[in-house]
């Protein structure tokens, strides 16, 4: 059955709008008493009927709520630097399946793709559509939230003070990835810094240890691209803390 | 430094052939006196300086041998489903990275793509290129095999006996995946079976079980797109024998 983006309303009821109408009508051609999933980002999940298909707005009524046991119960992030090309978008596609809570969109000293204002602004919005799908298409519930580009003196405030940060750092050959997680405690976010495709610099890896107390993490002997070692990390994060498999 | 696929020769030297030696002359202009990389897919390595450059072969004088700690030591093959559009050629990419050992292009039930004869060949083909660069690009020392398209039948064959196989299997709540694990011997090969975007029928899953034994696995609460179920499985086996991180 299809699942779209809604909105609660009162009586029993959620609203589809905008572009997941627009997907409704026009794309799925649905019609009055059709049923439909439809989830709000609250973790909750509603079966519901098309009861009333108006210009703006689908009102659905509610047949049934549930919150499924889908999202992962560790709050992983990951914070990238700018790569080039479709990088950045299917590392969101594919981190979004794997269940990552949000990303963060970094500069970087060795980004060669520098993102400014509007073209920032858009890039972003775009990032957060191919969330959006990619959570739907994996039955989430929470699509994660795709952040604007941030500087490194952004990132403190950007996630909560309790957040626990690591960084893949490729000249890290002393501290192994699960004697690093053993000290993190899982009910705390989890942030994970993933360089460009030149990787950090020494400086930047020094300042995220000092300022975010970054543990740098070794992902192995072989050179991974900044897109795979994100996935990788992710899904070593999250299988060690019980949230896949 | 540039690395190349090599052949052994006589009198401490190896020679680049082929694609490679285009590679060294023509795109990277290198030179006689400079030093180079060179690996033969025996898990040895060879620091080396060209001596001589000929229309067909570069001979290159071994400056040192050695047998670099890369490979990772679980040997864990991908036995993949045929999938549309780039989604091979991508997954063979980022598995090499992270340390595949072998790669099975599977004819499924439910694979839109079905390749055959001479079309199949030139994809395999170009699937072993894709991994080769991936290989050098990742520095590992040993290429990934990309075998043939096959049928179900022909897997019992393609792999020792002593394979120890898992399938990635949505319907699969039971099992958790680290369980499933911990009974595998990672001296043995480990051959994962992963469906083509409809997933496996219910009956490829039987037969797997039956014929070779399959583990049947989850991926977790969340639908994972193919490709992404490929890397994640691949980066939990690896992860889970030590091989990464």
């Amino acid at each position: 059955m299809h699942r779209f983006r809604a909105i609660a309303h009162n009586q029993g009821c959620f609203l589809i709008t905008g572009d997941e109408l627009h997907h409704l009508t026009k794309v799925l051609r649905l019609q009055r008493g059709d049923k439909v999933y439809g989830f709000d980002n609250s973790g909750r999940q509603w079966l519901g009927i098309i009861e009333k298909l108006e210009k703006d707005s689908a009102l659905c009524r509610i047949i049934e709520e549930e919150y499924p046991e889908v999202e992962a119960k560790s709050k992983v992030y990951l914070v990238m630097g700018l790569a080039k090309g479709d990088k950045m978008e299917w590392v969101i596609q594919k981190a979004t399946e794997l269940g990552m809570a949000g990303f963060i969109p970094l500069r970087t000293r060795r980004s060669v793709m520098q993102l400014e204002g509007k073209k920032a602004e858009d890039r972003v919005k775009r990032w957060q559509k191919i969330a959006g799908e990619a959570a739907k298409q994996s039955r989430r519930v929470i699509e994660p939230k795709i952040e604007q580009v941030a500087e490194w003196k952004d990132l403190e405030v950007m996630l909560p003070p309790e957040t626990q940060w690591l960084i893949a750092y490729e000249n890290e050959k002393k501290l192994s990835f699960s004697n690093t997680l053993a000290s993190f405690n899982p009910e705390y976010p989890i942030a994970v810094l993933i360089g460009p495709e030149g990787g950090f610099s020494g400086e930047e890896v020094r300042e995220a240890q000092e300022k975010l107390g970054a543990r740098s993490i070794s992902l192995g002997s072989r050179i991974l691209r900044t897109e795979t070692a994100a996935l990788a990390v992710l899904t070593m994060v999250l299988t060690y803390f019980g949230d896949l498999g």
